[in-house]
């Protein structure tokens, strides 16, 4: 196991289809580098929630944020075990059964205990995180957190310990015998895709798009 | 309260930002019928696990499926409490201060316990669902399942009862001293779009692209 490797345990193991499990931090990265919405599994009097939200990442620490107020927040700040799942989803795997369709994705889950972040240095570079996350280039361009804007916000960070990746891709893999069917059978590709910039219809001294928004579109 | 709203209950009634809140059939059918991955949410040992998934959904009920050897199914077989989200993200919300970023996005957060369908021919309609929902019209053109994949498949029937939707729409909200700053304001719209279909390359009797899949595109 090398140090590029995050350790399997017995809840990341991908033990059916392991060939699906990656445990590397390139590909780990990877995937949660190119998203930026994830989905929070947590358990209030027994019942889970799954809430989706934003969240940054640097080295092996995701963070996720959000009003003080939020349940999910005050309920993750109390030291909780959480699931932070990330998913991608690339395309319909079209096969000429129907058992063998399938979904072409990449998917990170995280499992571990929230840490609420209180050092305003701390805090203040998880909300810069978020933000380029979001739109590398923004965080200098816009107007930084109050300190009051600070207080109202919860950070918590989340450690990359025990982790794992699935990924599935290719084509469909059928039946020897349903080969010779004459059913079409392939991947259709799914992309997320930026559309045309929408300015707000409040702007006064708005500038034109700058770079960081045109270089996002490409 | 009319018949086509779902009652809010304590742990589905949107309390923070509340004017985000639908209860509605017509907002959570929409948002559940235009994806085809949800997240479900369950707990192992008090470990929140957060998987992605497809489903389908008839009037009140989703199906979700999967192999019968699969830790989820298996879990949630059992009559655990589950959730289920389903989430579209729409759009960055760029606003002049970083603390005032947002998402535009549609979730659904279906609260309940899974029912095993055990009767053949309610998991074969689920089984059609699945690949209609992904694809409609598919269904028809394949190989549908057989005995023994059937048995090799579990299926799972959640109720929608207790059942909110949450969608943010529209540019973004600064304060108002903000309005002024020298900072591009707006929204950046995003889409999940297909790609070229891309045949198998095992492919040896297959037909050209069925209608279905070039109405899909559109």
């Amino acid at each position: 196991m090398s140090e590029s490797e995050f350790q399997p345990t017995e809840r990341t193991q991908v033990k059916r289809l392991p060939k699906r499990g990656h445990y590397d931090r390139e590909t780990v990265y990877g995937i949660l580098d190119s998203a930026f919405v994830c989905h929070v599994g947590f358990s209030v009097g027994g019942q889970p929630y799954v809430i989706p939200t934003n969240y940054g990442r640097t080295e092996d620490t995701i963070y996720v944020h959000g009003s003080a107020a939020s349940r999910m927040l005050k309920t993750l700040s109390g030291g909780v075990p959480v699931c932070v799942t990330v998913t991608h989803v690339d395309g319909l795997v079209l096969a000429r059964s129907a058992f063998h369709h399938s979904v072409n994705y990449r998917s990170v889950v995280i499992l571990g205990t929230a840490r609420l972040v209180e050092q305003p240095a701390e805090k203040m570079e998880a909300l810069r995180l978020f933000t380029e996350h979001v739109m590398k280039g923004r965080w200098d361009d816009v107007r930084q957190p109050t300190e009051q804007e600070l207080k109202a916000t919860t950070v918590l960070a989340i450690p990359l310990e025990e982790v794992s990746a699935k990924v599935r891709t290719g084509g469909p893999v059928d039946e020897e015998v349903d080969y010779s069917l004459p059913v079409w059978a392939g991947v259709l590709p799914l992309e997320t895709v930026a559309k045309e910039p929408v300015p707000d219809a409040m702007r006064k001294n708005d500038p034109p798009l700058p770079d960081y928004l045109k270089n996002h579109l490409r």
